[in-house]
């Protein structure tokens, strides 16, 4: 029996170790930047993969990650887990009930937006395969109707990033764009299961042997698990919630049920991931599902095991080697092209303007993880070859990196301030002297006041006006004195930091050891930092958290990441 | 380049909803008869393995887990990972300071309990190898050290579980009795990294091929890690909190490291789970790690990942074959009477009356997890034989089993009565008819009083003279009516709910919609189930969801897993 020796053991951990942390400090700086983690991630693995590590390093490189002995096998392993465990994150994320309450506008948008790049895909790809990067000896048919597939399917999480970072998220578009999308990677996912059951026949051998077989199987397996299967989860999790032990009767159902469904499809003939997806919406859907245990399963399988995933794409093929600038450029402008005419033009009927409407097409056009999904399994089937392989990501990586600057550009929305943007060590004053409010506030607005070349005096007056009249003890130990200030350019936020605390004659009576001065020039940001605030500290725990903080950064962090 | 293929695919994805589903299963009916979950999943993987499925059915188990083809790498890859995943949560609740913060009692246990059942094991080991399962030609002094550590070591995790079940977990000797494990488990990895270290030279080849070198490797380590790496995570923390997206940041970081860690040790020549250990210890140290990120991974590690290596441990040999009952009743008589005459002799001499002192032996005595890991390593190193690894394992289970029955009947501690185990369905009334505070608390008493053949008249005096003295509601729409009634031989809860909500005078002003009436015989029921209350509903989300509960089962749910 073939097992892990030491070193086997040792070059799983440093590969696994590596993948990550570059994965992560990628991501991060994509986040910086404004752009979707995913890129970041991606990104990083084809920079340790073939196309640059193994080209100047190869000795590192198969150090690393060796091309024989069990270590293929261990990433394939530690990656599929990763996809199939994200797909179970995006199908909890999919709700079935807002996809059909949404009206006309989403309906259009969803079936243009795949209508439209799913014709233009496979008349390209029937009418050109070998150029289109067909496998040798591929069906033309089935190539044709994959490269639809892959160029019509949306990414989710992808999509719902951008909108989430340019404030679009609770629009009214956003609704129709997100119900959009989820009705697009349903169909898509749908579409390429038949792909895959028309292209090699089923795992289960004798069973099921034909593409027939698998397409059946597949239907009664959609068609069950969101209803029958919906069902009965609904009414088995408040079973677990009452007679197991919490949450780990739960977390084991829903991953005990991931995995069976995995294996099902795999079994029908088609991917696992495929399973868990469907799984994952029929999960999801259940209105006894705890908001808190899928948010435990996202942050673990989005920051820990996707990574993975996402990073080890980047190693399969050398990106250099196998990129080819027709047949990319033709891939992404057939791809766009197709899905703003279609997802915009959906729009237009539904009666958005015309900016509106292409914003939708742009956000519907952004690829990431969903068509490098399709394109993996297409390349391990032998369908497409290496540099269609290569033109799907780049394209995937392309169309993602032009949304957001586009759609802000069209849409030009405000983002909403938070106080974590506007608080700046400057006017961070981690012992105030005084010992009454009044005294207080005048500490704070002469901070204020030379930040912004002001008179004290004027900032000061507003301000203990506006205190007298309303005072701004909230409770726990803080206060939040605000006023607005006409000809204020920028926002203020001033903090200081009393040991014994003062009086700002809170409900609970407690002196505030943290008092946060807003200041604005006008009323839209003084809502949203005032917002934030009354969100980020509305538990105990944050405002301890804030209270507690020694210096600038822990301040920061507790605005950041709140304790919740 | 070797790759999984579909069929492939399908059995891994078998076999691992397989194990998680039975193992949860098994742990559940444990956790029911009150014994640690872990050993449900252990016993389940002795009989999905070739001890019971393989023999009886061994073409299933053939099909489930195939002992040729790249299934066991798959298997090893998902069980290491799960085991190091392990090792990083029980360090992360490790606290350094906690144990030096112990007094005498717990230096007395810690040392006394490690240095007893490490010299019975080691002077049996040493004298009997062949009797003790020593394989042929193993260095006797390697192998006595091994049996002296593996008797020796303790099972935080587990010991932890069963003082939490006796609700002994808060008091001081629960204290010292953890202080002693965290110590023993410490002092335990590395006794058993040296014993590792001098077996077989280091994974790296040229930079470390001698026992030496390993020693020095994993004493740099150990020291760095706990001192440098500690102070440093601690400032790295609130960075990333404060610059980094929450929590993906903080968790890339925690994974990356352990990850890195798990690299090197195995690189140093000893196993990866001891790198996963320190790091965990170094990073729970910080203040800055928020208990949410922490909790994140424990949940997700233990209910998901920890289930998969436990149960794998039945997969790896046939236990009724090589099951000697002469060797298994030796390994069990020393490191019972080791552990116990240990611990014990060291409470009893840090001032514990006998029975305390015995019931500290029967904690400290629990094995599982800890034993079996080095076990499983000892067996791949080709130091210990099959029979000797099933000893191991049948002592760890038996331990364990033993110990939670026999401190309840030395300590005889009553267990914290909580709201759950007292609500029954007959007392629940879905819809109360009253409108007024009075006559809702009749009904409710109506109830009360068939329930326990009681006249409802005494118990509505009771009640209502109580509520005239001080109102039962709380906020949120909840009320606690609450009385102590001579001569009530169990306390009952009875719950009304009311759609239109009955004004009990709460604090917000809200009318109750769920009435929670609790009467109890004695004032120690009463302070159990009025903190039980009050630490449920201490947020508004999980008075909601107990508001809003349809049904018996739905207000279970809510009482065993609030919302929080």
């Amino acid at each position: 029996m073939p097992h892990l020796n030491p070193h086997d053991v040792m070059t799983m951990f440093a590969a696994l170790a590596t993948l990550l942390g570059c994965a992560k400090l990628a991501a991060e700086l994509m986040h910086k930047i404004g752009q979707p983690s995913i890129l970041g991630e991606i990104s990083v693995g084809i920079f340790l993969g073939p196309t640059v590590l193994g080209h100047y390093r190869p000795h590192l490189y198969e150090a690393l990650f060796p091309t024989t002995g069990p270590m293929p096998i261990v990433l394939d392993t530690v990656t599929t887990l990763g996809v199939v465990f994200f797909l179970l994150t995006a199908g909890l994320e999919i709700d079935l009930r807002s996809i059909f309450r949404q009206g006309k506008s989403a309906l259009l948008v969803s079936v243009f937006g795949v209508a439209f790049p799913f014709v233009a895909g496979f008349a390209a790809a029937g009418t050109f395969p070998n150029y289109m990067g067909a496998e040798a000896g591929a069906d033309t048919l089935i190539f044709a109707l994959f490269v639809g597939t892959a160029l019509s399917i949306s990414a989710l999480p992808v999509i719902a990033k951008i909108l989430m970072d340019l404030n679009l998220l609770r629009t009214e578009m956003g609704t129709v764009i997100i119900s959009s999308a989820m009705f697009d990677d349903l169909v898509g996912w749908i579409l390429f299961s038949f792909v895959l059951g028309m292209m090699h026949p089923a795992a289960g051998g004798s069973l099921a042997t034909s593409t027939k077989h698998t397409i059946v199987l597949v239907l009664l397996f959609v068609g069950l698990t969101l209803t029958l299967g919906r069902w009965l989860i609904d009414k088995i999790l408040p079973v677990l919630q009452a007679h197991t032990t919490w949450p780990g009767g739960v977390l084991g159902f829903i991953f005990t049920l991931t995995l069976a469904g995995a294996a099902f499809t795999e079994y029908a003939g088609i991917h696992a991931v495929f399973g868990a997806f469907i799984l994952g919406i029929a999960i999801g859907e259940s209105g006894h599902l705890r908001k808190r245990t899928s948010e435990s399963i996202h942050q673990i399988v989005t920051n820990v095991f996707a990574p993975f995933f996402f990073a080890s794409i980047g190693l399969r093929i050398n990106f250099a080697a196998n990129f080819h600038l027709g047949l990319t450029a033709t891939v992404i402008g057939v791809a766009c092209v197709g899905k703003l005419l279609g997802a915009g033009w959906g729009a237009r009927l539904g009666g958005m303007d015309r900016n509106s409407a292409l914003a939708v097409g742009l956000a519907m056009n952004a690829r990431g993880a969903m068509e490098i999904i399709l394109g993996i399994l297409a390349l391990q089937a032998g369908l497409i070859r290496d540099h269609m392989f290569v033109a799907l990501v780049v394209m995937a990586l392309f169309t993602s990196l032009l949304s957001a600057p586009a759609i802000h550009f069209l849409i030009r929305r405000r983002r909403t301030l938070t106080l974590k943007d506007v608080v700046a060590s400057k006017l961070f004053l981690p012992s105030v002297a005084a010992t009454t409010r009044l005294g207080a506030l005048r500490e704070l607005c002469e901070i204020a006041a030379e930040a912004v070349s002001n008179a004290p005096d004027r900032l000061f007056r507003i301000v203990s006006e506006r205190e007298r009249v309303l005072a701004s003890g909230w409770e726990n130990g803080l206060a939040v004195p605000h006023a607005r200030i006409n000809g204020l350019t920028r926002p203020l936020v001033v903090v200081g930091k009393s040991a014994e605390g003062i009086d700002f004659d809170a409900r609970d009576g407690k002196p505030s050891k943290l008092i946060m001065m807003i200041l604005t020039g006008d009323n839209q940001s003084q809502h949203d930092l005032l917002g934030d605030a009354s969100e980020l500290f509305s538990h105990k725990e944050a405002v301890d958290q804030a209270v507690s903080a020694n210096s600038f950064l822990e301040l920061v962090a507790a605005l950041n990441a709140p304790v919740q």
